[in-house]
Order: C-alpha cells, then sequence, then structure tokens
C-alpha cells in the first residue's frame, strides 16, 4: 500500500483552502500537513529542499513527485481519481463543462486573486506589519477588485446560480474562498451585488461543514 | 464534416502568440481570424455577443461552443486530439510530466505574465496612448519582472535546457512568449542570465518558422 499523497497548506491562503474544501468533499486520501506562514515555516531550507522550491503553499508531496500551484494539483488528484467528478469533471472527454471550469481556474489568476489578493495584503496584512502604502496605490487595486466583482456579478453570475451552471464546481470554490478573504479588511463583496450575495450563501451551504471549518479564522477575524 | 474551430487572436498579445505557435506546430485544423486590439475590434457588441462575452483574445469558437483564456482553450484543444501530444502530454493518465506542464502554466499568471505584461504596459503601450504613471509605480514592476526572471533562471531552467525536462512543451512557448514582449521597451531579459538566454534560443529554434512569423512586429519594433 502506497502512502497517501502530503497536502502542504495554511488556512490564511485562499488556494489552500479551496483545495481543503475540494479534498474534504471528495473524500480524497491525503494527509494534511499544516505550514504556518505567519512563522516563516514556508522558507524555511528543507522546506525549499524537502517540499516546494518555489517554498509557497498549497503544494503536494506524493512519494518522490512534488507538486505546487493549486490547480495543477487539483487536476493531478483528479487524474489519480481523488476529486469528486462533478467538481472537476474530467472523464467525460472533450467535456465542455470542464473547459468552462477550467476557463474560470485560468480567468481568476489576474483578475479576482490579484485584486483581491492585493487588496487584501495592502489593506490589512501589510499595515499589520507596519508598511504603508500609497493611498493612491491602494485605491487602485480595490477599483480593479470592484471592477472583476462586477464581472463575477454581471458575467459569470448573469443566468445561472453557480459559475459554470446549476451545479457547483471547482470554479466557485476558488472563487468564494478568494472574495471571503475580502472580510478581513471590513469588505462585503455581496452588497448591491445580490447574485454574488445568493451565490456566496450556495457556495457555503454546498460545501459546509467544510467551508466553515476552512474560513474559521477569516469569519472571526472578520469585521461583518 | 463539422466546421473547423473559428481561432480569434492578435499577434501583439502573448498568449495569443503562444496558441499560434503551438496550432502552427501541432498542424491543428483551426481558422484562424486576426482581431485587432489596436482598432478596438474586440469592443464591438457584435464580438461580445458572438465571439467572447470578455472581449479579450486569444477565444475560440467551436460550433455553438465559445471559450475564452488561452490555457482553458489549450486543453480543449488537447482533448480534441488537435495538439501535439509531446507539446501537452495529455494522453498518458496520471501523467507527472503533464502535472509539471500544468505547473508552470498556472504559475505564470501572477508572476511572469504580470510582471512583464505590466512593465510592457507601463513603458511602452501607456506612453504611445499619452498616459504617464509614477516613476515609483513602473520601478515595482520592472523589480517583480527581475525577481520572476531570475526565478526562470535559478529554478525552472536550473538543471534542464527546457522548463519541464529535456523537451519543449506548451510551458517553454507561453513562457517565451511573455518574455519576447519586453524586447518593446528595450529590454534584454538574457543579459547576465545564461539559462534564460541559452533557452530563448533553443525555444526559437524548435519552433520555427512559426516563432519568428508569430513574432515578426515584436522583433520588427524590437530596440534589440
Amino acid at each position: 500500500m502506497s502512502s497517501p499523497v502530503k497536502y502542504f497548506f495554511d488556512l490564511m491562503s485562499q488556494p489552500s483552502r479551496a483545495m481543503y474544501i475540494i479534498f474534504k468533499l471528495s473524500g480524497s486520501k491525503v494527509q494534511n500537513v499544516p505550514v504556518a506562514l505567519r512563522k516563516g515555516e514556508h522558507l524555511t531550507e528543507k522546506f525549499r529542499d524537502e517540499v516546494n522550491k518555489f517554498q509557497k503553499v498549497p503544494c503536494i508531496v506524493d512519494g518522490d513527485f512534488k507538486l505546487a500551484e493549486s490547480i495543477a494539483i487539483l487536476r493531478y488528484m483528479a487524474r489519480k481519481e481523488e476529486i469528486k467528478e462533478t467538481l472537476y469533471p474530467i472523464s467525460e472527454k472533450s467535456s465542455r463543462l470542464l473547459s468552462k471550469v477550467d476557463e474560470f481556474l485560468e480567468w481568476q489568476h489576474l483578475t479576482l486573486r490579484l485584486s483581491c489578493g492585493s487588496a487584501f495584503r495592502m489593506k490589512w496584512l501589510e499595515p499589520m506589519m507596519g508598511i504603508q502604502r500609497e493611498e493612491k496605490q491602494i485605491k487602485e487595486f480595490e477599483k480593479l477588485m470592484e471592477v472583476n466583482l462586477n464581472i463575477m456579478e454581471n458575467v459569470w453570475l448573469k443566468d445561472t446560480p453557480f459559475v459554470t451552471g446549476n451545479e457547483l464546481t471547482a470554479a466557485d470554490i476558488f472563487g468564494a474562498c478568494e472574495i471571503e478573504q475580502t472580510k478581513l479588511f471590513g469588505y462585503n463583496a455581496g452588497t448591491n451585488r445580490p447574485k454574488v450575495d445568493a451565490w456566496l450563501k450556495k457556495v457555503r451551504e454546498a460545501t459546509n461543514p467544510s467551508y466553515d471549518e476552512a474560513h474559521a479564522f477569516v469569519f472571526k477575524m472578520s469585521k461583518l
């Protein structure tokens, strides 16, 4: 019997949470290995040499195989049949649904993740570390965040309750984990965005108790 | 007989070039439809309704199916057996090589693409449009670009001639197209980075004449 895949994560990291929830929902045989980013546990030589040369989370180690990047991990684990088919439908050849999930997962990097993640960093993380940005730069990322949340409301969720249709997929989970992070600096993405608001509730319902478990810190620290 | 997939692209766009080269090398049956971004051809209502609701390139239309995001397109076309197996090795189940290609393709969004693309925009495109950024902000993206090019040199290309090993894959083509764009503002990524320098030449050799064809404008306008 082979050892389970080791999953290295920190629930403060949005894609770490997404894969954590996806593994839970899929009943994946992974061994959870929490990594405390705040303590710099990812910055040791040992972590770099034995776990992830990029010194980031999430990442996995499967025997002698190391893999970083959450979405590459999702696909690898799906091919190992460790991901629920409804969340990432790889079995159907030339599946259009799979392509729509991929389209969202590729889209979110330079849109939702860049803007929500940067706003989180500039408005919550950096001030806590004594780093002060110019207000103009913060405003630029906040504006970009608004633009992308509006694309969620008016394009992705225009006609369907979930991002790619009537059912929850990995796309919804990745998107929601990114957006939840903004609560830490007191932002409510659902205000004036009824579709985003309803969708966040639906994603939470469809994935609980894992969603609340993964977001325990975010919800506790959130000012909302 | 079904109609060929329509490929909408502009060779000024880095991922458009990457997929253009990949289609050429693969002998893919696609119908090329150039879109002139500089003329705003992607901003019409017709383009939004009939081609891509996100109003960006590259994208494809396959009968009644529309798909955006270059890497989602790469995967969709690979499942249709329109992509050379060596470039994107999807046939081998649980392939570790495929995961390494995916790892790079997911990594590059918020690293190479964000930094090289932003530097290009701030140092070449925006000045041409009369937009002036603060020097401090430009410097921040230039620094980020240097950091990521150093990761190319010291991590991705540390032990192998290509990004994922001894053979060219889609990862190399995406990476090289992003880096070539920096030549437009007079930057030479290969200076003081001998591995990046040798790799760029190898990618060009392995993909020509398509590489030079796709980069005709970039090379012509480049100050190098």
